[in-house]
């Protein structure tokens, strides 16, 4: 990991999906990428708790800079193919939310990857979310 | 429907997660709710095709609004257990996107909604979400 | 579909993982695969009912067979790398499954089916079951 | 755990689906439950390798055991609402499956768990499997 990666990561997505609901990346490696998100109003959905798809935009986010990461070719991409999520609890305003990304699977075709979220105010894991990343060599489809 | 419970809905949502990205209801029953989304600069990933989450933020906040309305019990809430999708396509920047939510089980205990979301433009299915809701007795837990 | 091709599935499976529990392949088309089994005692589980991966037996064998029929390379194959099943309801012994395999994308590098799953007593839904096959260019890998 | 817990599930399953495939199961407490499976001729498929839903067959057993374990209350029960599977590698005829299943969410009304699946013979993580299993208070509906 290389701080310059993680500023420019958080920069590239300061305006954009991830950035709009507050997201930030810690630290990124092939191995390990984490990052966290600070409960706003705006995800806050009419149960009163976090808005779960926010979780998704949080821990998709994490894996694909992992996934660009593990790719030693310059030329391959990838896609997300599948992601899944069971949701275990939620989180209020104002609490902190912090994913950590890890490889399941590099292979040459495929990489799955695993998260776990955590609300860090609350000490538990509110979500598991594992995603099949397709490598495209020679680039987006 | 009502055109009254779609304008509360989109309300609702236009400063919160869905809303942050464009999305918007435009029909909605306990059987069927459809929305879209055109496809802005600030949803696009690095690979220059929609961020694949955005796709999630989307159907499931068309999931939620079935939900609310086929619960007849106003003590009743939900909470979203798990959600699973698979991409199959993609849309570039100015593209529409449409969902369409439908109620695959509607049980007691939990239901299940399906959502087939589709590339207008490009008249094709790029994702198929599924969701199971649980249905809480009393409000959210 | 051939008669031929229906009879060589189910004499292939039937002393193997499929035919150990009941599965019968009845058609098999590249667009609709369709297959029931009658709930022996020997796949009741502990509860009275249906054991539930039994259901991904049979739909993952018609997923086979259907993608097996559409891949028009010879040398091509391919592999499930991953599956996914909502349980809406079971069956008692005696009852009998019938499962509809139908193509939701048949790309050049994935494909994805979905198994709709009834008891047919009951007349009712009782599992739906999405997979991803990946293409394998040149046999299995 | 208790050899004899041990002893009569395994007694249960030997002429049920877990059986029929050689699935066994070595150890069980409500926090881990392991299990294995030596690959006979009738569990390859077409393709030469191990017929990928057999891991399910052996994965949602032994999450079945454990959640049976950690049922404190002689009347509930529980159902298995949904499953997922990724298959990161696969086996050969001969060769050595062992699962590992253990809790990932013990709440009050569902339960989640998680197994990883070896291939013992290469030493490599062949499936990840995660189930969601519903609690019902009073028996199975």
């Amino acid at each position: 990991m290389s701080e310059e990666r993680v500023a420019s990561l958080n920069e590239f997505a300061s305006k954009k999906h991830p950035g709009l609901v507050g997201v930030e990346i810690l630290t990124c490696t092939a191995q390990e990428v984490t990052g966290q998100l600070v409960v706003r109003e705006d995800v806050i959905a009419g149960t009163g708790f976090l808005w779960a798809p926010v979780v998704i935009t949080l821990a998709d986010w994490l894996c694909a800079a992992g996934t660009g990461e593990s790719l030693r070719d310059r030329d391959a991409s990838f896609t997300t193919i599948e992601l899944k999520t069971n949701f275990l609890g939620s989180a209020r305003e104002g609490e902190t939310i912090f994913a950590r990304a890890t490889p399941a699977h590099l292979g040459k075709r495929t990489q799955v990857w695993d998260v776990e979220v955590r609300n860090q105010d609350k000490d538990r894991t509110i979500a598991l979310f594992r995603c099949t990343q397709m490598i495209l060599q020679g680039g987006p489809k």
